[in-house]
């Protein structure tokens, strides 16, 4: 493990006061990998959220172009990282080098483009309503208001994306950006992977001095229940299972001082295939469709998980051209051993629904994840049975067929919360396409219109975020920039003196940011009176 | 009771399928008001949501600008309301005739506010990434964000502020601002006042053509419960006590879709007396926290209920000269007989408890409320001891002197999150106060400086809340026009063709409002391209 330690790393130190070892594994082989996982023990947890909240009052206190200064400074480190470590979340993750490769572009990008906010200080939410001392029938005070990191945050990696969503990705970044120390606790599937990354955090702390406990690391299963139940945790960023998201946010209501939970879970990404749009270009729209369901062995988010259409030929036609494609793709390596069980049991719920037919794909069998294409009954949707609702996680989708336009509205209708909802038409479905969108903006965080909602753009317009189960709060996004929006609360002064005021309030406007001003956007500085 | 209904008001027409019947009460005399009242069925509850929920479509999807009329017909209707109006607000809460003209004027001003802020258009979010398909190693979608309403919302309604934080106070404004139809549950102390503005509102609707059902109002105890599991309800927000806030929020969280709860609670508001101003004007400041200490007979969420300084000579003359400015103050009227019984208990905890020592304040006695000065020793609050941190909700507060700056601070620290935290301090004093900030912006939503926290200023910079206990959320505020924010969830378009898209994401900007566009603010129009 040359410089990397399987140690919990606590206030800038590696600490294994623990006996509980555990172990990453060969994603394609099984092979257990080197190094050893110490899990943290409760005292660990505690340290790990006391330091954090040690480190919150100078890190959160510091000018925002020091905290953009660490993010850019983690972007370098992680850039820097070699072809070793490249290879180990390859191995970790059965991901190949390429996409691996990308996504650490997209999790430095991510972290520079949090930066880049800090500068901009619109995260800041400035606003100034100036004194009225003459106003009647009361004079005014002098108010201004600006948003502050809200404490230390408990972050839970996702297995699917090792680096862009995980040690140092949107959720972490996010927090560090609004000033809230982090709370790591690394994925059991990708742990060394997590190692290094957060000995690439360690070195960006020493070389931009920032306070020890700004970011810390816990390993183990089940120390998550301490973390998030810790009194000094004050918010919660998630990316996984309904059932463990939602484990997460019960847990979090029911503290003593409830803390809010951002997590992100379970979306089926509805793919709504218009007349037009399949008469014209039917066989295209199946290999896309194949595509996308299969990209990365089905292991996205918003990986298209539901096909619909109204009852035609066409439609027809592109169920048999999407059930050829997919069931003439190989098998593929998931993320780990339990991701491909709980494939393989998705995958039997599916089957065994007399609800739901199998159309094409080869027995699930070996240590791969098959392509697969199931049709089922609208009425299934409409019974508001759950078979159809439960995200499968993996390369496999459904296909619903609507008797008609009314049938289709009603199955929009009875659809949980999602993360995207994708329109496929041609300029000649567009007319019938208008009136659904003030439906499906009640369904999902992020409407497509030709394209697939795999590939999610980091950037300032991105929500990945949607009605529950998709997230827990349909307020958030966890990808872009809006995400810091979730770890900041806003602070009034009234009538304090300039020179008691933060940066962002005083009248010279000494970050030359935007700031609402007695009901009007400027960047202007202001006059003392 | 003439053209007013004591009848549930559910989807723009009175329903009374109940047969348990209320009453209204004179607040002074404890008399039975004319008219009766009757308490909302399971049924109506449902029907109330479910009306919500068939005007969200309609009312969120029309431009901001017919919504921004109708808040402004509220308005005009609530000033239109006659003398025989403000006679039943004053009798049902005791409440002098001056207090309620003027809160009537804070709120049809709060409605006339957010109509500016619908127009001005910032609450929309709009952000705009302009597609790259050039970008290598891949192109960029065009992505375009902006918010909406999240949905219908349910409202309770505090008891001190019959207008301002009731049937049509702020929740219920920033909830129609956001495009989130309202279900309103009257306060049982004040359902004629209710009644009155639900028929204002009510005109308001017919006369601006808004879809009935955009407000609901519903009586009775215990009918909340249902409302918030109701699945067509969304959001709630809530003024009122710590354990009736709790319980909402622990109902919310239990839901099969957990909801979010803005609950404004409990809040005891500390003062921090410094040195030099202590030396300069005691006697002053003595009168001043007398009079914001009883003001409205002590019944306002951010009543000053600790106040605190270093041992000095200064401090304990402070001391004696409020508690004789209170001991020479009349009792007052409260808002209603359980809001009494509720201060008695109180006051009764404060006298019975060892660590507390009663300082001025006639005897408890009659049907009115007497102002009551105690003073506790600094280590109960060291020894997190529940009975100062809870609010006594009427004309009574705590003095604690600290032995020195350094118990002044662990004080500080043990207190529990806060509406408000208060600083009176001279210029000499300002250097002291300094290094207290960056902790006093951890403990409350409003820091303020010489001025009292009675009295909240409706505008752009104002945050009533704070963290919990405060309220369950501290990145919301229940007043000022950032409250919009707690009822918007942000959606995004993917390549959405600009005849799709809703008018603040459109090239031509026809709003006029400002947006971010490709990382810069900008209130441009765009070129197609």
């Amino acid at each position: 493990m040359s410089q990397i330690s399987g140690h919990n790393y606590i206030g800038g130190a590696y600490s294994a006061a623990g006996d509980t070892v555990l172990q990453s594994f060969d994603a394609v082989t099984g092979a257990a990998l080197d190094g050893q996982f110490i899990q943290a023990t409760r005292e660990e947890v505690d340290a790990a959220a006391l330091a954090a909240s040690a480190a919150y009052p100078a890190y959160r206190g510091m000018a925002a172009a020091r905290r953009a200064g660490f993010l850019e400074a983690i972007a370098a480190e992680l850039d820097a990282l070699d072809r070793t470590f490249i290879d180990i979340v390859c191995r970790e993750t059965a991901l190949p080098a390429a996409r691996i490769e990308g996504e650490r572009s997209r999790t430095s990008n991510q972290l520079r483009l949090f930066a880049q906010v800090l500068r901009r200080g619109d995260f800041y939410g400035a606003r100034i309503d100036r004194a009225l001392p003459q106003r009647q029938p009361l004079p005014r005070a002098d108010l201004r208001q600006c948003r502050i990191g809200v404490g230390p945050v408990a972050v839970f990696g996702a297995s699917n994306f090792p680096l862009a969503f995980s040690t140092a990705g949107g959720d972490t970044a996010a927090a560090l950006a609004a000033g809230c120390p982090v709370v790591f606790k690394a994925h059991s599937g990708h742990m060394l992977t997590s190692a290094w990354v957060a000995a690439a955090i360690g070195r960006a702390v020493e070389k931009t001095a920032m306070p020890d406990g700004v970011f810390n690391l816990i390993y183990g299963g089940g120390v998550g229940e301490w973390l998030v139940k810790h009194p000094a945790i004050q918010a919660v960023g998630f990316t996984g299972s309904l059932k463990g998201g939602r484990a997460l946010c019960d847990m979090a209501a029911a503290r003593a001082q409830p803390i809010p939970v951002f997590a992100e879970m379970s979306s089926i990404n509805p793919v709504l295939l218009m007349p037009a749009a399949l008469a014209s270009r039917g066989e295209a729209l199946a290999a896309q469709l194949s595509a996308s369901v299969t990209q990365g062995c089905g292991q996205f988010c918003t990986k298209p998980g539901l096909l619909m259409g109204v009852r035609s030929a066409d439609f027809t036609a592109l169920v048999e051209k999407l059930g050829t494609s997919l069931a003439a793709l190989p098998a593929q390596s998931m993320l780990n051993a339990g991701t491909l069980r709980s494939y393989e049991q998705g995958v039997q719920r599916l089957h065994e629904h007399s609800g739901v037919r199998h159309i094409a794909g080869a027995p699930q069998q070996g240590n791969q994840a098959w392509p697969q294409l199931f049709q089922a009954s609208a009425q299934l949707l409409l019974d508001a049975d759950k078979v159809l609702q439960e995200e499968v996680f993996g390369p496999a989708t459904v296909v619903v067929e609507a008797a008609d336009d009314a049938q289709l509205q009603h199955i929009i209708s009875a659809l949980n919360g999602q993360l995207t909802f994708t329109l496929i038409a041609d300029e000649a479905d567009l007319g019938q396409c208008a009136p659904l969108i003030s439906q499906l903006e009640q369904k999902a965080g992020r409407l497509l219109l030709n394209g697939y909602p795999t590939g999610v753009e980091v950037c300032d317009a991105m929500v990945h975020g949607g009605p529950y189960p998709a997230t827990s709060d349909a307020r958030g996004t966890s990808v872009g920039t809006l995400a810091i929006d979730r770890f900041l609360r806003p602070v009034c002064y009234q009538n304090y003196p300039d020179a008691l005021l933060p940066a962002p309030l005083k009248n010279a406007n000494p970050l030359g940011i935007a700031r609402l001003v007695d009901g009007e956007t400027t960047s202007a500085r202001l006059i003392e009176h």
